[in-house]
């Protein structure tokens, strides 16, 4: 250990070494928003950076879960090892999931490059964006080559998972109906990759030529032109043209420049984000311990001051530029 | 006009004297979020405080928007102006509604007693409540003596409502079945009163009877025990029996002192929630347009430095404690 250079948190070091038991127990803590798992994201930090995340959305019943595990059958083939996240969204309101009917991908694998992971996310979208983050990172940092998030399609989680995947796979189906709505809330401007699943379905050559269409009439700033693959999980067909039509986005963002912009702009809204958390955290006991708070109190219930100007008072008096 | 007392803003002073049309417009800069509407909030804040707040819960299909109308034309006869806020959380998700067949209920009234506004919430829990505190307040600082809010029994949304309204009803039907699971999810802990709607319909009686039971078993730390009852809407029967009951916890309320603590306690949370927002929309300019964020953007792009450590530097360099 070089002087300067932290001591590795046993957690960390037990992730470097590949221990599962530890990656899955880590990850929960992420989940949880436990504090004590800080140290260990910041000491695993500087190992990321070498995994491939790539997004998979899409509506209910279109077959993503199918799909993800013959793209690992292909991505095994090729001699690489894969995380999956599946990104659960649930209600805000209820507590529970938006969907009845979701397959849940937590299951043991015998294959040692492969680990599925499924995420019950509560609370608002930034927050599943920032958690699905950290996770991804884990599983990079444990050395998965890629990682694969498959969202629901619910339209804002998806955009906000695309802060984390570098190349985002729209799947649908030869029926688009209700999936034209779903294209209508967001997915569209998502899709890097277009997959069309179930392409032995009659009508899956329609459309994918209006969603060839489609892409071709989207101007994209990036000068992206979004790929569109015919695929089939139960054939197993299409299956290493989708990979490679990722693969080609990829090359898209070498090329030009656009991975380390990317990077560099998802970094300075993360930074920014995690102090302005920091600063709420710091600030709610100061806030709320005040002694000026009890006398603003007063103020406010005799209506002699109201709720807006006493929290103006309230952070002048703790010193708040 | 006395020394010190700010001038009323032309917004403010159409109100109160009972400008429907800027009451309408205020609404809508305080659900857009519209930093304008401030000073008209600020300078009626003194002019609130009047207005008896009533939440209406329930699950959709017990007919609360008939019941409502209903409850009106009983506050009608008894004098009384009656402001209606309707509550819809849409999906933070989707960005539309939650609710296939909800019931608008924003519409002209003949009745110059009577104002009705549906809200599309959009966005947090917390931001619900607080929009619909705002709004319920320039109902109040217009001089309606009652607010009623409504809510779709979807929760956490019922459960912020709360805080905004000193009585909460909940709503059913006879046959309670799906009803029973929304009560699990938080609608019985808020009822101050049960309303067993469509009383005409047979089982009415064994539902009271149950809720009476479950009322009897609850044992709340303010000493109230919910009152259970019957009413329809369409025979327009048990309203007056409603409000009694409603009328029956304000008195609580008063005789036990404990509209004053939970007066107290609500402002307490409110004034803290303002104070952290201003504190995070104040610093969010000095944190984006740092200089060190750059440099610090530099060393976590090369992993030099992990996200948490840059925010966490950031803030150190702002001067933040």
């Amino acid at each position: 250990m070089t002087v300067g250079s932290p001591a590795l948190p046993p957690a960390a070091r037990r992730i470097l070494r590949h221990d599962r038991g530890e990656l899955a127990r880590t990850i929960s803590a992420v989940e949880n928003h436990d504090p004590r798992v800080l140290p260990t994201i910041r000491a695993l930090y500087p190992h990321t950076g070498h995994a491939l995340v790539v997004g998979i959305a899409g509506p209910l019943g279109v077959g993503k879960s199918s799909l993800i595990n013959v793209i690992l059958e292909h991505l095994r083939s090729l001699g690489k090892t894969v995380g999956v996240i599946g990104v659960d969204p649930s209600s805000p309101f209820s507590g529970g999931s938006v969907l009845g009917d979701r397959i849940r991908i937590d299951r043991p694998s015998k294959d040692d490059g492969v680990y599925f992971r499924s995420m019950a996310s509560r609370g608002h979208a930034g927050g599943i964006a920032a958690t699905t983050r950290e996770v991804s990172r884990l599983l990079d940092a444990f050395g998965f080559n890629v990682v694969l998030v498959e969202t629901v399609g619910s339209g804002q989680v998806d955009v906000e998972i695309r802060q984390v995947a570098s190349t985002s796979v729209v799947v649908l189906v030869p029926h688009l109906g209700d999936e034209v709505q779903s294209l209508k809330a967001g997915l569209f401007e998502i899709a890097d990759v277009f997959c069309v699943n179930k392409a032995d379905l009659p009508g899956a050559d329609g459309a994918a030529r209006y969603l060839q269409e489609m892409a071709g009439l989207a101007l994209r700033a990036d000068g992206w032109r979004p790929k569109v693959v015919q695929a089939s999980a139960v054939a197993r067909s299409g299956i290493a043209q989708l990979w490679d039509a990722i693969e080609a986005h990829e090359a898209h963002l070498d090329s030009t420049g656009q991975r380390a912009s990317a990077q560099r702009a998802r970094l300075k809204a993360e930074i920014v984000e995690l102090a302005r958390e920091a600063l709420v955290e710091r600030w709610s006991d100061r806030l709320s311990r005040n002694a000026e708070l009890g006398r603003l109190l007063d103020q406010v219930e005799s209506r002699q001051v109201d709720p807006h100007t006493a929290a103006d008072r309230l952070l002048r008096k703790l010193g708040s530029p």
